[in-house]
């Protein structure tokens, strides 16, 4: 049997990657696919420690390479013991970042080298890598204003550490994202992140088919 | 002015390696010389909460690789915040476990290859690689039995995860050691940790005196 497809959400604060991903994840599991839904970085128990110690805003002050190291640690387990198997028995992962949030975050906007983070992502990921990579693509202030909003909303906590970065970090993150699009234009597809949640959903829908809709019509006769 | 050394301490659990490594901190410090004394995983705050997660016993069953990862995260900003600047200043740093740990637990008891382990040294130290490491040397069962009796001695809480392994992992990391000390002689030395602490301390200073005899002496006069 071959194995399941890996489909990645990438995107700045706001950009509605996690609702995304969650309504993919519906679309696909109505087209009679075993899906599973993930997130980085966690998706494991230990990734999830891994996250609670670098989203808690306790977090000590660290260097960008020390912050790439600790996702890639996440990312090793979420990998071995969550997506490859999942994959290996034909289920769909999808999945709310993956190692493109590593390049762009600690790599375009921070300071480690490409180089570096690549050797890290063969280290931690190997051959599990995403087949359809989805970039939610909106404007940087735009996006920072429905984080706060969506936050205001569900009374969490605080932003985490890079919500609280200033704009010039933000739209870095998204040059960076719209680089990795134009640099693996195979993988890749960047979405218009602007509009309703199911204006977007359309958008996303419409780039899912397009590239495995043989595999979703197939499954779901 | 010429940098401080770097000197590291290595061995399997109850070796001695804390006591050694303080007691040669202040032998240093007698000759006049600045010392900062540290350990690993830790060193710093964010290393240090990179300890607790890994060493918490509450940490999630994880894979060896994203131990070293995580590992190596700590590594990063201990080597970047405290270690280089410390040795760029002329200060001797003396560190209680070091690359040398990952090499052994996670890779020669573990699974991770060495060429990953050499490659995330790269990553995570760079040029900041010891000058001098001892190796304190004991049979792995005695080495327990110390450990064991140490932990009663304090009515600490329980032993952490690698204590816990059985006699024939700790035989793997007192092996894995030697294979250290052959593979870089230059760097090494195996030092006897049996008997009492004067006996092994006694054992060291032989050993950093025909090392650095001549920077400590010129110190002190």
């Amino acid at each position: 049997m071959a194995g399941g497809k890996f489909i990645t959400f990438e995107g700045g604060e706001g950009s509605g990657k996690s609702t995304q991903a969650q309504r993919l994840a519906a679309f696909v599991g109505v087209a009679g696919i075993e899906v599973v839904l993930t997130r980085e970085p966690g998706g494991t128990p230990f990734a999830e420690q891994v996250r609670d110690l670098v989203l808690s805003g306790t977090t000590a002050k660290h260097g960008a390479t020390a912050e790439a190291l600790l996702f890639f640690a996440a990312r090793a387990d979420h990998v071995e013991t969550l997506i490859r198997p999942a994959l290996a028995s034909g289920k769909w992962v999808i999945c709310d970042r993956f190692t493109d949030s590593t390049r762009v975050y600690q790599g375009v906007a921070g300071s480690v080298p490409a180089d570096v983070i690549e050797m890290l992502n063969r280290v931690a990921a190997g051959a599990t890598q995403p087949d359809l990579t989805l970039i939610l693509d909106i404007d940087a202030a735009a996006g920072l204003a429905r984080a706060t909003e969506r936050r205001e909303a569900k009374s969490s906590a605080g932003a985490d550490p890079f919500e609280q970065r200033d704009l010039s970090f933000h739209q870095r993150l998204r040059q960076g994202y719209l680089g990795v699009a134009g640099a693996d234009p195979g993988r890749c597809r960047v979405i218009d992140a602007t509009g309703t949640p199911d204006a977007v959903q359309q958008r996303v829908h419409e780039a899912v088919l397009g590239r495995f809709g043989a595999h979703l019509s197939g499954k779901a006769r």
